[in-house]
């Protein structure tokens, strides 16, 4: 396959279920996938090796993080994220939208892009989707996102259709700035689909974008503090919309049910900093559901984390050991439980692909549910 | 060789710098050695991997730590330090003597034993010979140490005089309830000599242990706030004692030049926290000398640590991406320059290894010197 060629490979036949291949100029992924987050060119407590030997074939970088620090012009001289940070695979970057509206202080709006200090010494900085695009030019992911305003939840909803309608100028812009950049080979710019709850926003904002034939499109706006049921139901209508032959993915969504339940609605990609931030508090997740490791019940439980797991940490240490490291504050435990999550979350998309292979999905998925929540799972379709 | 066989191998003719192989139950290991320090059954931010990636052919652990958290008999249901921290190769033990005189709250030293607070809880414990030799043996390395008063610097000679005689007093009811407990052949316990900076006092002590003919012996006592000189005066004047066909090992030191000036004074073993501690405050150790890796002068140096080094940090990062991930604070950076001065230390076994096996270690340290110090290197001898 040519570089940014998307092919459904396989298809659920009674949910929006597929699986697919996606070529990158870094490499061809497997969808469903996940992708492990490394806000600051670094996976917290993980080295590229380390996410490399979890399966991970994508992870996501953050714009907003590395345009403050080291810089986009640090990543020009450092010859680019892939090299600066020593990973050779796939990298997405997001546009710096959602961090821009989540961590900046201070920030304001305009037409022209936000205005903003930042959060790390309160410099003051303009990101428009020019520059949020130029600056993702010099990061040099395989993939890249349009700017867009992610707006809190609730929000009202004359507001929200205003700022889908400015999400959508935005997307031009930065569709623009790509094309005249000549980059399109190198890297792919896809659009975002905004519109909170509102599922005929999410339609106008969908069908807007599509004019600009992005060769992926997201899902933005979601995970802002909604109830779970109105992510899958944001996703059960807004999929539909975008194009069966490009790559759907789905911003800052990632709990293993998220993972079932997206899929099911037609959703090929995942990112989440959910598995490595509960790793380094102690709490693992295995086929069983969350494991606490602090907890005293596995003071002298000399079991690994998970026995069908085939990551390093399962493979040499017992959860005695890993409380033992967490209650002595050694370093070493943080890696990894962020490993064996981080492996716990490749082996899911592993096993909703071969759900999808097998045309058995719901079935599959329902017995994940029933090993995960321990019987008493929440059916959400 | 059987376990606990120690054999010279090679001699350099200027100095009493030698080689040497020991055989011990978990393998054997090259002399002169730097053993990185597992204080709580984990080398700070490494894996047992990254130990030995690193080259490190044994490590230590410390009784006092292990016997508070997480216990001996924890220890024992286990299955041993080894298979409780994935480790197969050697383990030396402190005997608790060092950390019970250094991090322990209200001790109180008696004919019997010492008697203290934990620095973790306050709560109340005893240790005497007999307990600290019982728990190493629960807690199963391949060499133990006998339990010793550790005495400040400087101290009235008088009061070493006691201590040194009550040190001799304690070896012995180590030495009785080791043989007791038959089992030399699983674990060997050296004797530690005591006597601060009293040269007669050394030879008193090193001339009392041997009647016990422990298989190995060790020079306890130093580098607690003397100045190096005397370190190595220490060293110079005790290591004859000791006999020439058991290893000799000197507690808590291990720079780089502390393992040349040492060897040459005849010493085999080192252990010391200085390299994994300064790395984590993001000091790397080079063969051009010490690199701070949060100076400005390294933002766009796209060189690693050390060209000449083997290391996954060395072969994979820069030093601007290094000081990113420090300036970030990025877990992972530990890790990385952990290992970096890790290997570095086993470099610098290997570099006086080599030069004892050539004859040429006078000139070695010198050239060594040359590079590390930048041209002004401190003779000591």
């Amino acid at each position: 396959m040519s570089a940014h060629q998307f092919q459904v490979t396989a298809k659920d036949s009674q949910t929006a279920a597929r699986n697919g291949l996606l070529s990158l100029p870094h490499g061809t992924i497997q969808t469903p996938c996940y992708m492990p987050v490394g806000t600051q060119a670094a996976v917290k407590a993980l080295s590229p090796e380390d996410v490399l030997a979890c399966g991970s074939e994508i992870l996501l970088a953050n714009t907003y993080h590395l345009m403050l620090r080291p810089g986009a012009d640090h990543m020009v001289k450092a010859g680019g994220l892939h090299k600066f940070m020593h990973w050779d695979k796939p990298i997405l970057t997001d546009s710096g939208g959602f961090q821009v509206f989540s961590l900046a202080d201070l920030r304001k709006i305009t037409e022209e892009g936000v205005a903003f200090q930042s959060h790390l010494d309160g410099s003051k900085w303009q990101m428009t989707p020019e520059s949020a695009t130029q600056i993702q030019h010099k990061i040099g992911a395989d993939i890249i996102m349009a700017f867009d305003e992610c707006i809190p939840y609730p929000s009202p909803e004359k507001y929200v259709e205003d700022s889908v309608d400015r999400t959508t100028r935005w997307a031009e812009r930065c569709w623009k700035t790509h094309q005249e950049s000549g980059r399109d080979n190198a890297q792919s710019l896809y659009g975002i689909v905004q519109g909170s709850n509102f599922p005929h926003l999410r339609e106008k904002s969908a069908k807007a974008l599509l004019q600009f034939d992005f060769p992926g499109y997201a899902i933005g706006g979601v995970s802002v503090g909604e109830p779970k049921e109105s992510i899958y139901e944001v996703v059960r209508k807004t999929a539909p919309y975008l194009p069966e032959n490009k790559p759907r993915y789905l911003m800052g969504v990632g709990t293993p049910e998220d993972l079932w339940e997206c899929v099911e609605r037609g959703m090929d990609m995942f990112d989440c900093v959910m598995p490595t931030r509960i790793a380094r508090n102690g709490t693992a997740l295995t086929r069983k559901g969350r494991v606490i490791l602090k907890n005293a019940q596995y003071t002298e439980d000399f079991s690994p984390l998970d026995p069908d797991c085939s990551c390093e940490c399962c493979r040499n240490y017992t959860k005695s050991y890993l409380r033992h490291l967490f209650q002595a504050e050694e370093l070493l435990v943080l890696r990894l439980v962020s490993l064996h999550n981080l492996q716990f979350m490749t082996d899911v998309t592993r096993m909703i692909r071969q759900a999808i292979v097998e045309n058995r999905f719901l079935e599959a998925k329902k017995r994940f549910y029933l090993d995960y929540f321990g019987g008493t799972p929440p059916f959400y379709s």
